[in-house]
C-alpha cells in the first residue's frame, strides 16, 4: 500500500477567455458556471474523497486567498491555503506542491490539479488518480492524458510510448496542434490531450527539479521554509519566492526519464471559452442554454447569460451573448476562442471592465458601485457576520451610510455607534471611521459618497485586521 | 396667395419596433436616435420655418405632454400643446387638426405630420409642403407620397392617377405590398410610399369627415369646443372625445373625391426598426455604427448602441446589438422587423421591461432605480429648477434622502426644511412629505427606501401642482 495522494489545487490564471464574467478580479475558477458551485468548489469536493486523498492544499494568490477560503467554507471542505506572493509559472507551482508534500511525509505522493478544470465523471477521475498513484509510488511522475473528444487546437498533446506499468505509458513527446488537420492526425495516432494535472512522488519531483530547474527549486524551498503563518494562511516568503525564474514544468517533464502518462477517460475540459460552457451545459429547447433572464426567439444552440438585464435574442443560431452588470459580449460560438485577444485589446485601450468587476470582493465581504457621477458615488456594501472594514479616512469625500439590513457597529473618531436597520450615520470628510458587522446575519449598507474625488486610492488605512495596510 | 400652413405634429405610438430603447414610457419620437435631437424635435424645427408655416400645434397623450413641452423648450420652439385623453385612431387625430385649424381661420390650411418621421432634405420637405398647400388652397386634401427607395413591404403604397394640378395627381388607390415581389412591381409601376402626412383645407376636411365619419367629427368637434386650458395645455374633453369611434383616415381618403397626391423626394423614413436606424446613421469603419461604449472586432455593417455597459461584438456582420440599462436586444438587421412581435411576447410574459423604462420622466424631473432588493430600493432622483413633487405619504416604507447636488426644500409633516448638498433627511413611515427644488440648478438626490413593500402604488398623493391626484 502507498500513502494517500496529497492533492494540491492551483488557483492561478485570470481565465479571460470567459470575459466579461471572468476577469482578474474574479477569475473563472471561482465563478459558478454550471449550477451552484464554482469549478474550484467542484474540484475541491472531488479531492475530498478520503479513500484516495489526504487533506487538501490550495495554492492561491494574495488577491484571491479570501475568496478561496470563503468558497471552501461554503462547501464545508477544510484545506491548507498557501499564498503565492506572485505568479512564477508552472515549474515553481509544482515545486511548491512537492515541497509542501515533503513537509508532510518523505514518501509523499502529490497530485497537482488546476482549479478551473471541469471533470464529468468524478468516480472515474478518482480511480484514474489512484491508478496514477500506484505508478508514482514506484518513484515516478505521472501526467494525466485525456482521450481527445474532438481535434482541438487549443490543447497540447502527448504522444504516448510503450507501456511501462499497468495502464501507464512512456511519454514520447509533448506537442502542440497548429491546425485542425494536424489535430485530426494526432487523434488518429492515439495522442492524448495534456491536461497538465500531475501525480508524482514528491522526492522524485524535487530531485528532477533540482536537476533541471535548480534555481526554481532552491528559491521555492527557501520560500516555503521561511513562509509565515497568519490569518490561517501560509504565505511564502516573498523575496525568496520572487527569485524563482519563470519556467514551465513541461521543460522538466520533457527532460526527465521518470515521466509516464495515464489516460483519464473521465470527460474533461479546461472551460477555456464560452463554446466550452455551452458544450458542458444542460440544453433547453432548441439547444439553447439560458442562464438568468433571457429569451431566444427563432434561434437554436445559443448561449445566453445575464446577471441582471433582460436579454432578448432574435433570429440567430450558435451565438453566445454574455451580459454582466457593466459589460456585454456578443460572439459566435465558433469564434469564442478569440475573446482572450479581444480582452487584451480592451485592456490596451484602458477599458476598466477588461480587468475589474463592478462587484469587488474583500476579506470582510463585498461592494458594488451602483451609481457614479462627477461628484457622487453610491455603493451597496455587504459585510459578513464578524467582518470588519479597515479603520480609515478620506481626504476628498464625506460618506452617508444607510443600513438596509442587519446591524452595523460604526467607529467615528472617538465614538462607537450601533446603527440599526433603517437608520443612517454621517461621516464627514477627514473623520477616522470603521464599519463592522457584530451580528449574526449579513449587513447591507447603502453608502452615498459626496466629494470632489471619489477614487479607491483616497482610502487612508490606519488599521486593518486583514493586514492590508 | 394662400394662408400659411398650420402644422400639427402627432406624437402617437409607442414605437416598440425600436425596443428596448423605445417603449410606452418613452416612445421613439422623443428619443435622440441620430445626434442630439429627437425625431420630434427635428420635426418641430422643420415646421418652424416661418416662410411656410404658422405657429406649431402638438398633439400628445396625457402621459407624454410634459416630455413634449420639455423637448420644445430645449430647442426654443413655441407651440400649442393639445392633450388627447386617449388614442382614438388617425381619423380622430386628423379631425382634431382640422378643428384646431378652423379655430384659427376659416380658410385655414392644415398640415398633419407624424412626430417620429425623419426627413433627410429639410429644404425640399418645406418646398413640397408649400406646393401641396397651393393645391390644398383650392379646397383639396393632399397626401404626401414618397418615391420609394427600395421595395419595402413595411409601408403602404399609393397608386397615382392623372395629373390634376402642377405636380399633383389623382389618388387611384391605397394598397399594401404583401411581399417583395409585389413591392418591386409597385416600384416599376411608379407607385409611391404612403407617408400618411397630409396637407389640406381644413373646411374641406371637416366636410369630408362629416360625410364619411360623422360620429368621429361630431365627437371631436365637441371635445375641442369643451376642452380645458390648464398648465399651458389644451386638454380635449375626455367624455366627448372617448365617444369618437376608432377609425382610420385612409377610409376617408379612399372615399373622398378631393384627394390628390404630391411626390416628396426629400428622403423619408418612419424609422420603424433598427435596420432603418443603421441605414440613416453615419457609418464608421467597416460600415459599423457605434453609439455609446461599444467595440466591433472583426465585423462589418453592425449597429451597436449602449446606454451604459461596455459592449464588445466579435466576429459578426449585419447585426444590431442594443443595450439599455435594463435590457439587451440582439437581432440580425435583416430580421429587425420582428422586434415588435417579440416585445408583444415579452409583454404577454409579464416582463416589465417590455413597457417601462428604468428611468421614468415626470413633470418635475425624472428618477432612475439604481438598486432594488426585497426590502430596500435606491433611486437617483433629479428635480428640475422649480420642480415640485406631490405632497405624499407611504404606508410601507421609510425614506432617507441624501442631496448630492443642488438644494432641496423638504416638507415633512409641519416642518419645512432646507437640505443642502451633502446633507440628508429622514422621512419615517407615514409622514406627509414633499420635495421641491427652489434653486437655479438641477437637484440630485439619492433616495434610499426601506420597507416591506416598495411598489410605486404605495404613494398616497395628497396634493400635486401637476394635477395628478
Amino acid at each position: 500500500m502507498h500513502p494517500k495522494i496529497i492533492p494540491v489545487v492551483m488557483c492561478e490564471g485570470a481565465g479571460i477567455g470567459l470575459w466579461p464574467v471572468s476577469r482578474n478580479t474574479m477569475p473563472k475558477q471561482f465563478i459558478p458556471l454550471f449550477g451552484r458551485d464554482s469549478a474550484f468548489q467542484r474540484m475541491a469536493k472531488l479531492l475530498s474523497d478520503a479513500t484516495a486523498f489526504d487533506r487538501l492544499i490550495v495554492v492561491a494568490s494574495a488577491e484571491h486567498r479570501f475568496t478561496a477560503a470563503d468558497q471552501l467554507q461554503a462547501i464545508g471542505v477544510k484545506a491548507e491555503i498557501v499564498v503565492e506572493p506572485v505568479c512564477r509559472g508552472s515549474a515553481a507551482a509544482v515545486a511548491i506542491a512537492a515541497e509542501l508534500g515533503l513537509a508532510r511525509d518523505d514518501a509523499a505522493l502529490v497530485g497537482v490539479f488546476a482549479a478551473d478544470h471541469v471533470v464529468q465523471d468524478g468516480r472515474l477521475f478518482v480511480e484514474t488518480c489512484s491508478k496514477a498513484a500506484t505508478v508514482a509510488a514506484q518513484g515516478g511522475i505521472v501526467t494525466i492524458g485525456i482521450p481527445p473528444a474532438y481535434p482541438a487546437t487549443a490543447y497540447g498533446y502527448i504522444r504516448p510510448g510503450s507501456e511501462t506499468a499497468a495502464g501507464a505509458h512512456q511519454v514520447e513527446a509533448f506537442v502542440e496542434a497548429c491546425d485542425a488537420v494536424q489535430a485530426a492526425r494526432y487523434l488518429a495516432d492515439g495522442y492524448l490531450w495534456n491536461s497538465g494535472n500531475l501525480i508524482f512522488n514528491a522526492a522524485t519531483m524535487r530531485a528532477e527539479l533540482e536537476a533541471f530547474e535548480a534555481d526554481v527549486m532552491a528559491s521555492v524551498g527557501e520560500a516555503v521554509a521561511t513562509g509565515s503563518h497568519d490569518l490561517g494562511f501560509l504565505t511564502l516568503e516573498p523575496r525568496a519566492f520572487a527569485k524563482a525564474p519563470k519556467a514551465s514544468i513541461t521543460a522538466v517533464m520533457e527532460a526527465t526519464e521518470k515521466a509516464s502518462v495515464i489516460a483519464g477517460p473521465f470527460g474533461w475540459s479546461d472551460v477555456g471559452c464560452w463554446s466550452a460552457v455551452w458544450e458542458l451545459s444542460e440544453k433547453g429547447a432548441n439547444g439553447n442554454v439560458v442562464e438568468g433572464r433571457g429569451y431566444v426567439f427563432d434561434g437554436a444552440n445559443n448561449l445566453l447569460r445575464s446577471e441582471d438585464a433582460l436579454l432578448a435574442v432574435v433570429g440567430v443560431d450558435d451565438i453566445a451573448v454574455i451580459a454582466t452588470r457593466d459589460s456585454i459580449l456578443v460572439v459566435p460560438k465558433a469564434k469564442a476562442g478569440k475573446v482572450a485577444d479581444v480582452v487584451a485589446l480592451l485592456m490596451a485601450n484602458g477599458e476598466p471592465e477588461a480587468c475589474s468587476h463592478r462587484e469587488i470582493h474583500r476579506p470582510w465581504g463585498k461592494y458594488l458601485s451602483i451609481d457614479l457621477d462627477r461628484r457622487h458615488q453610491v455603493k451597496r456594501i455587504t459585510v459578513k457576520p464578524g467582518g470588519v472594514l479597515s479603520l480609515q479616512k478620506h481626504h476628498h469625500r464625506a460618506e452617508h451610510w444607510v443600513v438596509v439590513r442587519g446591524t452595523a457597529e460604526v467607529t467615528r473618531d472617538d465614538e462607537t455607534i450601533i446603527v440599526h436597520e433603517n437608520e443612517s450615520i454621517y461621516l464627514p470628510i477627514g473623520c477616522v471611521h470603521r464599519m463592522a458587522n457584530p451580528g449574526r446575519i449579513p449587513l447591507d449598507i447603502i453608502e452615498v459618497q459626496v466629494g470632489s474625488y471619489l477614487g479607491e486610492d483616497d482610502i487612508i488605512r490606519i488599521e486593518d485586521i486583514y493586514k492590508r495596510c
